[in-house]
């Protein structure tokens, strides 16, 4: 009998939790952002669970309203290197923006954290959407949607030429000859782009992984597309089975069309798992959460994100007519597109809309037991549409130790999740090849 | 009685250490370079000795001919936060380029570092000398020298302003009535300047010490402007007693001369110490070393920071007539003017000049006995050349433990070196004050 197919699970990790109201518990660490112990306690705690990855979104900038709720902490790849020290074996992703850096510097911090973690390191490649994020970087408003898109791929097309500078057995480290590497068999990457001029090698040689897994968040028909071409792990929001599903085969028949194996991407939606011990229990824990959040505030992010006016939203009616259509957002097109569809689909009111995304910004929220939890993973598993899930625990540390402890042994139970890691790498975890160099073995003269 | 002024200590490590052939001893480790553990280690050893901080250099490019030595590695920022995990007390310094990153990014980065080593953290300014650097980052070849400093002095002022984002109270954490920050204590950059529009806040709270301590190391005329206007410590490289002392009444005066402190920047000449039990012994080190650099090697990489071609360098005779003058050199000019100088000096041979700099790149080898090494350090500090030193050990970790276990007693038996961490943070131990938060704290109504 052939062992069932084997889920993969990642656990994206932020500050209290993702419920937008989590900081306000009492046991909730105020300081949680910029609290590496913190971090660095989640992920063992991931690792305890035996969790692929875990995750950190990124944005170069400070959004949001600080009154409101924390926003800023720490930049995700110096926090996944201090995470590297004191974890073994978990998978550690970090999102950066193509938009706002350049190919050399973030080859290497990536290539840099990989070797660190020992061929542990996932790059969440972003375009950053918004205005806010352009003007820290000298320019008056974000570049379009499809130029953002362009220069990512571009991006990663020079990202991966450096990455393939040094063969695995470049260092040859003959002593006594005086030789430290075969310079024939590292390669300056040569990159003559329309973005892009980059000449010389990586100056980081190549991990136990080849290079960094990349992952890819962005459901737009442009974000498809990229990562038809480029992502190895999606990661995407839905609320219903059916958009899940949708998702699921056409991002694989884009992957297939794109010339790639299908089994090369995996596709991980997001989950925030409200968890009690009884479904009581879990509905009155998202209903207290809730009732944490401020409408107001809410309502003004809601309004920033739709682009209205806050006073032309109201607490409770549904949603204004006349809003505008994906094609003319510039931002993040694939979330905008989806809280409309959802408030309109279940007729909710601005209020009950509130709600639904202060759990989990547009993410899937399931209350229930921990049995529950894992119906719902395996459901969606094992009806293609999804390869496994992003664990957003709506608050931090409780709920991802919940997780842990209590969803991933029934998981372990029903042979769709490992007991132990049965690789080193987060390649390994994920069931993804190591990329071949590209550059031909040329046997030396002896 | 005063206790005496003391020393400040900074451990420059690099892969097997700072000789050329270092990685050719047996003991050597050949992947030192992409070896985590290697550093982290090394950063304890440091730690152990009480010294102020360790550092590393950098340069976003693989520089150098891999064959002959080891050659790329590790990107320092992701470095450190992985020995911040592993080291309690010791600064962390790492270098990075203002002409190849934009300041919201690397102020972000800093600042991570800074809160996740608890206020340990500094940086290294520089502005990256050379063409292959620039061809990494789609330009034809290098900007001038003084076009890198004055984007380089901007970028100073812009980090400043993003380091001065939050107020040390800013956040308040008010769960009962859901306000987390003080949002009138949290300031936008506001720069509009030549190079740099900077609209945002930064998206990382005060650390501990307030900014990461600027440390910087090119000693070329605007070079000594720029440590004047901005930096905190500064790392020199000095054959000469009177050198240093020029250097260091120059830099002091130049200080004062800009309207600070001059007791707010640190001068640290760097000093390869080869150590021995006897004299002999750590000549013969010294010889054994040297013996181990492979002059074509050499001599090619001294052909190339000349700029002239190999074939005009004869080993057995003094350097030629006719060099560039440091006016003419847009790449790093006070480097190029020392090893000139040393050469025109002391009538070396190519042959000799390159044993010279194959142990230290231009810094000052010292071989002798702990004592001798002692009474080295000693010297210069007491005779106004000196508030610490830079100590680059020519073999790692063995040049580091030697210095560790042999040297820093003596010096703290001489009262001249700290027996244990007095301070939490960098500033702390160099002495440095923490920057006052230049918004006013308006008492908020109650
Ligand atoms: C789980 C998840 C995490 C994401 N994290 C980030 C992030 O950290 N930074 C960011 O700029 N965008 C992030 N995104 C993507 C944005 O939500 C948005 O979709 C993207 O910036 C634009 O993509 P699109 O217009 O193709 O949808 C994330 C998306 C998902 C589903
Ligand atoms: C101890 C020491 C370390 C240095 N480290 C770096 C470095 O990591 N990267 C770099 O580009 N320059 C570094 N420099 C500076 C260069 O040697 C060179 O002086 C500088 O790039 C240009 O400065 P200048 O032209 O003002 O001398 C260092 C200098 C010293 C003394």
């Amino acid at each position: 009998m052939t062992p069932p197919r084997q889920l993969h699970l990642n656990a994206f990790l932020m500050s209290t939790g993702h419920h937008e109201a989590s900081w306000r518990l009492p046991e909730s660490n105020s300081h949680a952002g910029t609290d590496v112990a913190h971090f660095q306690r989640l992920a063992q705690t991931a690792e305890r669970g035996k969790l692929d990855s875990i995750f950190f979104a990124d944005s170069p900038v400070l959004h949001g309203n600080v009154a409101q709720r924390p926003y800023g902490g720490l930049e995700p790849t110096v926090l996944l290197a201090a995470i590297a020290a004191v974890t073994e074996r978990i998978g550690l992703i970090a999102t950066a923006s193509t938009t706002y850096n350049e190919p050399y510097n973030l080859a290497r911090r990536f290539a840099s954290v990989d070797q660190i973690s020992g061929g542990r390191a996932g790059w969440n490649v972003v375009t950053t959407a918004g205005d806010a994020a352009a003007k820290n970087f000298s320019l008056a408003g974000q570049p379009a949607h499809s130029q953002r898109y362009e220069r990512a791929a571009e991006f990663l097309d020079v990202a991966k030429k450096l990455w393939n500078s040094w063969e695995d057995d470049a260092i040859v480290a003959d002593k006594a000859a005086g030789v430290w590497a075969d310079s024939s068999r590292v390669h300056p990457a040569n990159h003559r782009g329309t973005h892009f001029q980059v000449e010389g090698a990586l100056d980081v040689p190549r991990s136990a992984q080849g290079h960094p897994v990349i992952v890819q968040a962005g459901s737009s028909e442009n974000g498809k597309d990229f990562a038809a071409r480029y992502a190895e792990a999606v990661f995407t929001a839905h609320q219903t089975l059916a958009d899940a599903q949708a998702f699921y085969s056409d991002l694989l028949q884009r992957t297939a069309a794109a010339g790639r194996d299908p089994d090369s991407i995996k596709i991980l939606p997001g989950i925030v798992p409200v968890i009690g011990s009884t479904e009581e229990e879990s509905l009155r824990l998202e209903r207290e959460l809730d009732e944490l959040i401020l409408p107001e505030h809410a309502r003004n992010q809601l309004a920033g994100l739709l682009r209205v006016s806050p006073e032309s939203l109201q607490l409770d009616a549904q949603l204004p007519d006349g809003l505008l259509s994906e094609d003319e957002i510039e931002g993040a097109k694939s979330r905008y597109t989806l809280i409309v569809n959802l408030a309109r689909r279940e007729r909710l009111t601005v209020r009950q809309l509130i709600g639904r995304l202060g759990g989990g910004r547009g993410h899937r929220t399931f209350s229930g037991t921990p049995e529950q939890v894992a119906d719902a993973i395996q459901g969606w598993f094992q009806a293609g549409a999804a390869d496994g899930f992003n664990i957003m625990p709506p608050v931090l540390p409780s709920g991802l130790e919940t997780f842990v402890d209590q969803v991933v042994p029934i998981l372990q139970d029903r042979g769709l999740f490992r007991r132990e890691y049965t690789g080193q790498t987060l390649r390994e975890h994920f069931g993804l090849a190591k990329p071949a160099n590209s550059f031909e073995r040329v046997p030396q003269p002896a």
